[in-house]
């Protein structure tokens, strides 16, 4: 690529940890189209990821620390990053997620509120606390772009997803609200993309992923999108020439999120229907 | 069951043809439930199928034969059913559907663009014309009720459902735009079900059809929902406890619908990815 | 009505405050359709309200007070519904809501971040500790059924509904993530009823509600479903015709949801546009 | 702009008629970011037009006549396009749809089913023909991309725009549906710009118009998206970057379908219900 997308424009760039994250492709390519950006994630990400390897590759990005869950630290960011970088920001990247009901094995039946509680606050309630801030410190251009990255368990249920699929919900109707305010007062625009399952280092942690992503990769006309694809999209609803496209999620999948059953991934079903000396399945 | 649901109210059942029938199981549990109704279907299939013994379980129904297609036996119908009912209707089903593609295995990126049209014209457009009658003819008594057949394949494809899905999303588009001007114009609300897959004459012509309900059966958490169950449901939506419902499309699927995957559907898939001895699959 | 549709199912019913409240009025028809159930609250609102008057309008229904937040409420309240009933519940209404941001008039871009989490957990997460708490306790029957009441607020941006549209999107993101786990393990659908807007105790908070309430009137072709009706689709979803309705949200709101304009809110609307003597809008 | 999105790329557009035309706009911004291509339309529509003036501005495209209806016309539209431009075509844009139901004013419970058929026929299956022409003939590249135009009637009714509501989920339904089948066999892509109310000279046929605009204006936080912003998008889903993106519908509309009511649509609406003075209205 490099096409001169964001040339002259400035962002934030949450949630990269290490070379299989999403905005580790997203800071890249930023980069290449032109773009200057502070890198932050929390302190405990930042030492155990490679994000200063990162903004090396990226002319020497600025790291900043912040927890998005932090009022006090997202005013803080966005306050040096403004100072840094020289005036208002232009684009964000919100690539943040946790469950700790889906790291301690909680079922979904069995649920720690608390955990609950923090599942949504990191990775929905951290967007508005980052809008929020944006909005009063007034950081961002007029014309900006927000992205956040969802998965359809917004919309549809995947056994062991558990909160994260409530939270995705979240997100997007925080998108929604927010674009409305963001939109009006400041011609900000706030979508999600509904990527496809993706093996980062996050992702890799939910149950039964491998399998997942081979029935995906069947049910999807063009197999799973990958993180690079994915970060090829944020660009572009960073760019100017979405600028009319506000409170969306927008599916980057490969048509999985259209699909009901696809020739390839029945074939594979039917398979194991048809298997005589398979283990008995309940 | 049997709750009076439909205690004085008059119809127009479209679409039975034998006991696999949905239309045929609304039939018998319109009549149970205090309904009088007009059975009706092309001569054809009044030929092929057995609805004079439907109608005689249904305290010997009128049968009045009417091509869904063609405008002029619609008129016929609608005054002959009033005429012998001694007044307008309360409910309509319409459960009507074919396609020629379908049958003469036609693939999808090869279709005949006449059948295409019949199948539009049988499946979908067919509904538009029973209502245009029927608002012509003024009818449909204030607050009476419409019901017609769908399937998620009008959201989602399905390999092999071919231009029936085309059919099914045109269809429900006919139910909102006619739903808007009959709810305004006469009060009455226009509805389509989206059945999970089920065994009817008609639909055992898909193909693949036991593999996938197979699959359809293990992804939905209450499993398949039968023609009986729909059945039930269609009685809900003609009775008047569902009289501020109009111009939507109620999943009626056993929750098929929200769900992205579920544990019992991956362990059987997951069971062909593990098998060695299995022959190969694209 | 009365159609025995409930007859000897037993419930628990949250959120009856006083003779406008949906809760209100499914109790009252649930007591017509045969059932006998609880009727439960937090502490204050049984003392502000009136529901002492509808219990015994209900056949001296028992009156459990329990808040939705707190799980030892719950268990409290499940364990009791159980002994004085004689054994586990068929359904259950959950409709609760609050948030302290719309009371307190913070704009959505200016959110107290306490009163957004607890806006989440009376709204939204209440439903999932019912629903938890009764699982654990086994206290619902196989086939039983749990409504909640949401709002196209979860969908689509209403300026002034702030932080509650956030906890409607998580409440049937809640819906689908437990319905799919209810219904596997023990056939109990839930689902969400996306009522129009009701002129409760509760809803007059709401700002503008009288014009938005004329404005959904001329868009709805059937104009806005009142509590009655919304009360009597609640009944059917509680009753056996329904049992293969899982997870899914069901617009009972005269159309509104699936008009873009229409004829009578345009005139309206257009009025505006060619009045000459009104004052400037913005 | 002029981001050199489509160096090398060749495409064919259908439906550029004077420069209010959408189609009119993609055509030029192609042209700027490097694609080659061939215009096309009706006979009747190329000598009513403008398209040689536009033919002229686009470094002498080519212009070959072709009736979208007509599989025959097809055939040697691509034939031809192959053979000028010395190979298969990356991008096609649909740009095409008419009804007249709609230019007779015919109303939606009185069409004529002639018509109605027409419709259809012109302003969605012509996609269809479109694409298994191409797909027999192999005339699209591995990863090519085929982009239509449709318009939220396809999901909301909006009163007097008739047919073309059905026609517009039916465009939509057969994106899906060829989506799936030329991505799994050929990775070409099929999508659907939501795009807002756009004063086209098409569109300027459609009632009310300038009302609606007015109120999607005012529903849109980012107000009404316009045919040179419509363009933009259409090169985003004909370049390489959006390469995963398939069988969707993009709301390209300022967040207008992601609203309920925005604080600026009820302030008009709201200063007609206070109006003393006004005429009555229905």
């Amino acid at each position: 690529m490099a096409h001169d997308l964001l040339n002259g424009k400035k962002g934030i760039i949450f949630g990269a940890l290490d070379n299989r994250s999403i905005a580790w492709k997203v800071a890249e390519m930023a980069h290449q189209e032109g773009a200057r950006f502070v890198l932050t994630n929390t302190p405990a990400a930042i030492r155990m990821g490679d994000i200063h390897q990162l903004a090396m590759k990226c002319g020497n990005a600025d790291i900043i620390p912040a927890d998005g869950t932090q009022v006090k630290d997202l005013e803080y960011l966005f306050r040096e990053a403004m100072k840094r970088m020289g005036g208002k920001v232009d684009f964000i990247l919100h690539s943040i997620g946790m469950s700790m009901n889906v790291r301690k094995k909680r079922a979904y039946s069995d649920v720690d509120y608390d955990f609950f509680a923090k599942t949504l606050d990191i990775s929905a309630i951290s967007l508005h606390k980052i809008l929020q801030t944006a909005f009063k410190l007034d950081a961002i251009h007029e014309g900006g772009s927000v992205v956040s990255l969802s998965y359809i368990a917004a919309q549809r249920t995947l056994y062991g997803y558990n909160d994260m699929a409530d939270a995705k919900a979240l997100l997007e109707s925080i998108t929604r609200s927010f674009g409305y305010i963001y939109g009006r007062e400041k011609k900000v625009r706030i979508n999600t993309i509904s990527q496809s399952p993706t093996l980062t280092t996050a992702g890799s942690g939910v149950k039964g992923m491998q399998d997942l992503m081979d029935f995906t990769e069947r049910m999807s006309p063009l197999g799973n999108a990958d993180a690079d694809e994915c970060a090829g999209f944020c660009i572009v609803l960073f760019s100017d020439i979405s600028r009319k496209i506000t409170m969306q999620n927008i599916f980057h999948d490969g048509g999985f999120s259209s699909m009901g059953m696809s020739l390839r991934a029945m074939s594979m079903y039917s398979r194991s229907l048809d298997c005589e000396d398979c283990p008995p399945v309940d």
